[in-house]
Parts: C-alpha cells; structure tokens; sequence
C-alpha cells in the first residue's frame, strides 16, 4: 500500500463543496469516480479541509492509498484525462504512510476577492464579490491588523460549525489593490467553517462605514455571530495554499 | 435623436458572437433588447467589429442612437441592471452624431492566451489554449517578427471570410510569458475573419517545431489557407482594445 499527496486546482461553481454527501455533487466524490475507474477499487480521498460551496481553490492538498503499480506521474495523467475541465490534478507525489493532509497542515492561505467600482464585471463575475459603495481601504486595513493573532473567532464561526473550540490564529491579513480589484489574503492556522467569509463581511462593512474599524475588537469580545457583519458570497473566496513542515 | 458610445466587457462562453443571426444568441441582440425594455424602442446597436462564438472582450466598442431624455449615466445603470452577469457595460459615453465605432476605428488590439505545460487549469481554462507539448517560444518570438507590417494574409482568413481585400498591416506582435501562460498580444489596423486565430495556430506549430520560423514567409507568399497553421479555439481570444483617433 503506498500513499500518495495530491495537489489540486478547482472551480466551485458547479460544486456543493469538497466534501461527499448524499445525492450531493462534491469535488471529493468526483475524483474517488475517476480514482475508481482507474484503479477499479473503490478508494477514498481526504483532503485538508473542507471547502464551501462555490469556494475555489488554487491548490488544495488531499491524500490517498493505493495498492496500484502506477506511479505517481502515471497516477497525475490519468486522473487528468478522466476529470472534468473544472477540476485539475497539478501533481501527484508518493509520500511517507504518516502523512495526512488534514493533521499535519500547519497553516492555510485564503484569498479573498472584491470588486470595487460603479459597474460588475462579465469576465470575473464567478471570482469576487461585486461591491458598487465606495470603500474606505485605510479603515479596513487598521480593521484587518487587529484580527491578527490569537483569538477567539465564535463571532466569525458558522452557525452549523461543528469545531470544539473556536479559538484561532491568523498570522496575517493582506490587502493588496490590483486596478478595481481588492484583494485581501488571510494566513491562519486553520480555520472555522465559513470564518473568512465572515472576516470579509466584516471587513466590508468597515469599509462601508457602517461599523468603525475598532468595533472588530468589540465584535471580537462579543463572542456573538449577531454581532458581526454579513457573510461573503463564496465565489470570491480562493484557498490558495496549504503549509507542511 | 442623440449618440452614445457603449463600451462593453462580456464573457463569450455562452453565445455565438457579437452579431445576430436569426433564433442564435448573440451579444448584439441581448443588449439591443435591454435597450428595447429600458427605452420602448427597438433600438439597433452597431460594433467595431464581429467577435466569433466563444471569444470574450474586455473593451469592444459599439454605438446605438436614441431619442430617450435619458443621461449617458442613466443609461449605464440601467443597462447594467438589465444585462446578464455575461455582458457588462463599462462606460456610456455621448458622442457626436458623425461616429461610427466601426468605421472610425484606427486600430485594435487582442490578446490570445496559451497555457503551456503538464497538466491544465481548472480555474481557467475558459479562458485559455490548453498546449502539453513543451513550447520553443524563442522561435515563436522570431515568426512573430515576420508577420508585423502590411502583408497580404489571405493564408490566414477564414475560408468564409467576406472582406474584398485581404491585405491588412499588424503593428505589433508581443509575446509575453506570465508563468505558465503565454500571452499573444496583436495591434493591427483590421483583422479578417478568423485571421488572429490562424496566426496563432500558425504560430503554436512553429513553437512545436511543425514549422520552421521563416516557414510563415512561405505561408504569407502562398496566399493558401492550407498552407497555414490550424485555427487557435475561440476561448483563448479576447479583444482588448479599439482605438480611435
């Protein structure tokens, strides 16, 4: 039995997440059909973390283990040639029998994607969060600088979120303007279900002057979902890469 | 009866070009019924030019007049409120009644985007040609060369093609790598039906050794279709730019 690391690109739009459920199309359940059909053995793929639906990612990191005499390129180009246009395979690496995408993940790196100006855009529409009121960057940043750290995120968790304890470090909060664009880029050690998303709807509403930027810290305090601004659509959210030792 | 000047950014995925054809979709016929239930009025709009199906646009230029009291502005949100998340309207502009977005067009700009290594991208492969074989892109850069400056390009026009002439001059042709994509960049006066993608085409086989570089002289010289390169997909195209005086 070998193991073996995958490194995957997808488009969320036409998935309900990485995770399989019944009746439900998952990404997750796409790439076990194609593993099946390759290795005609039903064999399960794990990967870091769940992704919402609609979320993208630039390379989520999953694993799996195989009796298979393929190695890991043969492994790479078969499941190229077997999956659908929205979903790659970037590469396939034989790795250690202890490794495990989702334990040994030191941190995450989420990209965030907003659009703000006086008319949406056709060629990006399934990437950002078109936002038309101007926003005020200066205040979303000193907004962003008191989220980094240790904290406890219950005001930013979901409200189904299954996490015993909601207490997470963000490392970093990166907003970058590129044209119209905002970026904003979150490094953290691991995440609450639909917590950047909340960040963001939080951030935006910094920005929109409807909460100052030192509220964060009282939302923060609050420990109250209530309390925090809304939550961003998925398809402007990108998990971009996940960290090993 | 006032003029305005649309500039229009869609996502060509979904229709079968700018133009109308009857029961087809076209880009030309959902902004011209848009303009229809905002201003009651059956109202044509005019392009710089065709794009093919599946070829997108960030800035295609098109005009339409009216009698509507109706500011540039208005005429902005409200077109952008009507339109599919497909097609935006970047800007409405007022112009004299002498323009003509075809006709007065000095030049265009598009760009074609390859992307060239082991595997393909899920996140944009709506937007690019797909090439596993590795590219020799020194040898694209020389045939490029080739090509700019005014030339007879019958070689490169589609069989279909309408135009009386076939003699067209290129400003420019840059080759720009941006990871593992490669972007074509073409300004030329006009170009025929089809004539970017055969270029590309052209150009991809001398990036794969089919051709030699100063093979394209040839090909020019032929003034034979057959003797060009295959016509580049549609997805990899993009208009960028019409430039006025």
């Amino acid at each position: 039995m070998k193991k073996y690391k995958l490194i995957l690109e997808y488009d969320g739009t036409a998935y309900l997440g990485w995770q399989s459920q019944l009746n439900d199309l998952s990404i997750q359940e796409v790439v076990e059909k194609a593993l099946k059909k390759i290795t005609k053995i039903k064999t399960n793929v794990h990967a870091s973390g769940r992704t919402d639906s609609g979320v993208h990612a630039e390379a989520q990191i999953a694993h799996f283990s195989s009796n298979s005499k393929m190695t890991a390129r043969q492994f790479h180009r078969a499941l190229n040639s077997m999956l659908p246009h929205d979903i790659t395979i970037r590469d396939v690496v034989e790795v250690s029998k202890e490794f495990n995408s989702r334990r040994d993940a030191k941190s995450k790196i989420y990209r965030y994607t907003l659009l703000n100006r006086t008319y949406p855009s056709a060629l990006h529409y399934k990437r950002c969060w078109y936002i038309y009121e101007k926003l005020n960057i200066s205040n979303m940043k000193r907004a962003a600088r008191l989220l980094v750290g240790k904290h406890d995120f219950h005001s930013f968790r979901a409200a189904k979120s299954s996490a015993k304890s909601s207490i997470k470090e963000i490392y970093s909060v990166v907003l970058k303007k590129r044209g119209d664009f905002l970026e904003i880029t979150f490094e953290g050690n691991s995440f609450l279900k639909h917590m950047v998303r909340n960040l963001v709807g939080t951030l935006v509403w910094v920005g929109k002057g409807y909460f100052k930027y030192t509220d964060v810290v009282e939302i923060l305090n609050a420990k109250d979902r209530r309390k925090a601004g809304p939550t961003a659509p998925p398809q402007g959210l990108c998990l971009i890469k996940v960290i090993y030792d």
